[in-house]
């Protein structure tokens, strides 16, 4: 994410005395072609597509008044993401920042998922060779009861709050959300065809809520993360990274998710990861490999071991664009074993 | 609505030698959390919420060429406005201004509905507190035949024609739309089921048209309006502002709809509010109180009278950026009497 | 299209050391009047409406990295384009140029459509006295297995390339699709209902592609085309342009389109069109007249030719903003046969 400064006037013709204003217009329009087993070759993308309109407005006393908005798009077909998300997919937020820390209110990332993706070697992007829409989050949604194609690592209706860095070393994160309902199809769960457990359209019984913990400290980092949905599934997670020398970055993590709430058998899932950055020249070597174990995972081949395996290399051509190339070998049941490749380029604006 | 001004130069790239262009980008984020009866706290907006973009060509001779776009969305969830309207629900206009006054064509709001925003405490914003979508134009729809969902202070497909400023006093404003089909669900009206009196994405029998005058002048302001709808629904009102101190704005307004055409019994619909910004260092705070009366309002509690009463507080931390609190009781019938209250941040960029 | 720069600079409170970025905003707003034979004065558009975004990053040695996202939209409503389509209909495209030319990948026009343009009267607007939409594409469409409501002259998922400039005068492009499915509705052609030759949401069993070469020196210019889309219909085209004066310009195409692989009979199409643009003073002149005869097209009234002359008025207001008025007689079957008169304002920002 780098940005391009929109420049900054009072305009005779519509405004009066404003203090001065400016509008950040950043992006990343990222395409590429793929190959997964079985399938045709397909142009998709590695990373999310952006189109964001954020601004910082000084308030005096350290005081700061922030917003952001971001369009999330498809770039092989120009809908929006998934074509049924929101405009403002990526985020709406809008808050005040000061000694107090930043707190916002609106829709975006989780404090678990907002942490998280910093010790993920494809560094939280969505790229299929990637960790964090499965493993990462050992198969958790933080927003089940929203309306069928929304993604599943975001709260709407919520206040987001993180301290500053304390001693240098400490940030606390913590995002709650109302319990309106937002659309979401009937979930049976625990329930029955005839009295679903969540029918359509459902408030949550309980406030969802989110809280990450991260220490920064000379080459190492590390996290912890608590997370409640609106279906009362509980996930935590931990993780951490180590720069043993400046081109290398070594990380892990391992999660677990409870579902007990909304699900009659073998409600928990367990996953871990571990993973490489390596910096060669212009050159980021990325790899990856992790495990995802629903309860009784053995029992069954229905409910099988995910394991995944990714390598990937991005080639800089300039601070904000690179080419890439990724290969994963995932294996989990019969049907969502496959290996994928993709080659592509990522350029942010 | 204050802006920020994209600054302007020629681009190698692509252009060639053009004019100075400019487009300016702006916007609010208005986030806040609400409670009414009856209901789980929920988060909400004040205000409008927009991203716009517009800009202004001088073609020499005192005439400009004006363009404004402007996407609304909810920023709760991060949807276009209540997940159905037009990307540019808040307006896609074009035109030309010079001594003559100003032209434009495409969306926006109609000429009663852009004027009489003034007269109203909570500056014609669309918070429940507020009085603009239902007792300031008397449960009046501008646009009852476009697709459901859509907003009811606008009309499409038209021509928007404000006189200069005259004699530093007076305005006179005029809109005027064809009578295309926009979409709208069939209305059974005076018709019955099998013969609805307009058929599911019906044009008008008649072009909507809406005028409006403004007379300003020192601590005085009044304005008059009339429009008619595409199903001949009539509106008209009239209202007032004065400024007994500079701190202090008073207003009132007078309205009254006349469905005839449309209803069966009980076509007319009467209302009024009274109202006042108090500025106190840097608050402001609002109050309003206001009836509505059908017909026949007193004969059945099915149609009873709505009466309105208001307070707010604006703690402004910028010319930008506020802080406001909201409380309103709304009595009508059972089911529609409710106290609401709201706190949240109103950001300008 | 003309453009305003957004100006550029590194933001403290966002960015790191990024090269300098920076983002155009572009776009057109054309709105006005028309009338045609049977039905109602509705507003509308001349050209295509558009809001975009882009950029161009120089990465050194002569290699550029590309960006550009464009959103369509009907001015009279504020939708985007037809309700229904991408949000970035315009393009979504990414990619890098240098001395072997120009590579993206994404969505955006085809290679015949974005050259043929440029030989037309209306210079390729889908204006309803234009040729673009109909008889420059002898009724073809690039794009059959889209979504319902798609535009008929992009490929989605596809990789263009455009050769530079060769000896100042020759210029080859290509564009070539993936399979993917994109959302079709069941085409029955030469199927059945019951088993459509196309079913819904089908990939494709041929990748799409299209080339097109132009040449252009002093006064000349020509190009030719060849495309086949998702359901191996099969265009050429072949046009050519002269200014025999600097206010004078002549031209004219022909094309073919070839249906036999999804339709039983008469798969045959042709179409030409001459037409001029003539500069006075601050004044532009379109005129065209052209006629596409499908097989057999005089056999049948059901199946008849298509005739269509049109004249148009360009009057610059500035080099960014003109009215304009345009007339034009489609004869075709009865039903198909029509006059059209518009006039309305053309603003590009």
């Amino acid at each position: 994410m780098k940005k391009s400064l929109v420049a900054l006037a009072l305009m005779g013709a519509f405004s009066g005395a404003y203090a001065q204003s400016s509008v950040v217009i950043y992006g990343t329009l990222d395409a590429g072609l793929s190959k997964r087993t079985g399938t045709t070759v397909a142009e998709g993308k590695r990373d999310n597509n952006k189109l964001g309109f954020r601004g910082v407005e000084d308030l005096g006393s350290g005081l700061k008044a922030l917003f952001q908005l971001e369009i999330r798009y498809e770039p092989d077909t120009g809908v929006i993401e998934s074509t049924t998300r929101p405009l403002f997919q990526g985020q709406s937020r809008v808050g005040l920042q000061g000694d107090f820390g930043t707190l916002r209110l609106g829709r975006g990332l989780t404090a678990f998922q907002e942490t998280s993706t910093a010790f993920e070697p494809w560094s939280g992007m969505p790229a299929v060779a990637g960790y964090q829409t499965d493993l990462q989050v050992a198969g958790y949604s933080s927003d089940p009861l929203s309306a069928p194609g929304n993604s599943g690592n975001r709260f709407s209706n919520a206040i987001f709050y993180n301290t500053p860095v304390i001693a240098g070393i400490f940030q606390f994160n913590a995002t709650i959300a109302t319990k309106e309902a937002n659309g979401n199809a009937a979930i049976v769960g625990r329930g029955t065809t005839a009295a679903p457990q969540f029918p359509a359209n459902t408030a949550a019984q309980v406030s969802p809520y989110s809280l990450s913990a991260t220490a920064t400290t000379g080459p190492f980092a590390a996290y912890a993360a608590y997370e409640r949905n609106a279906v009362e599934t509980k996930l935590w997670s931990v993780g951490a990274s180590f720069k043993p020398i400046n081109e290398l970055k070594l990380m892990g993590s391992y999660q677990k998710q409870d579902q007990d709430n909304s699900v009659l058998i073998n409600p928990v899932t367990k996953a871990w990861l571990i993973g490489a950055n390596y910096t060669i020249g212009a050159g980021l070597v990325r790899a990856g490999y992790g495990q995802k174990t629903p309860d009784n995972a053995l029992a069954s081949p229905a409910i099988a071991k995910t394991k995944q395996f990714s390598l990937g290399y991005d080639y800089n051509l300039s601070p904000r664009t690179y080419l890439y190339v990724d290969g994963t070998r995932k294996k989990a049941t019969a049907a969502a074993t496959f290996n994928f490749y993709s080659v592509g380029i990522h350029h942010n604006f």
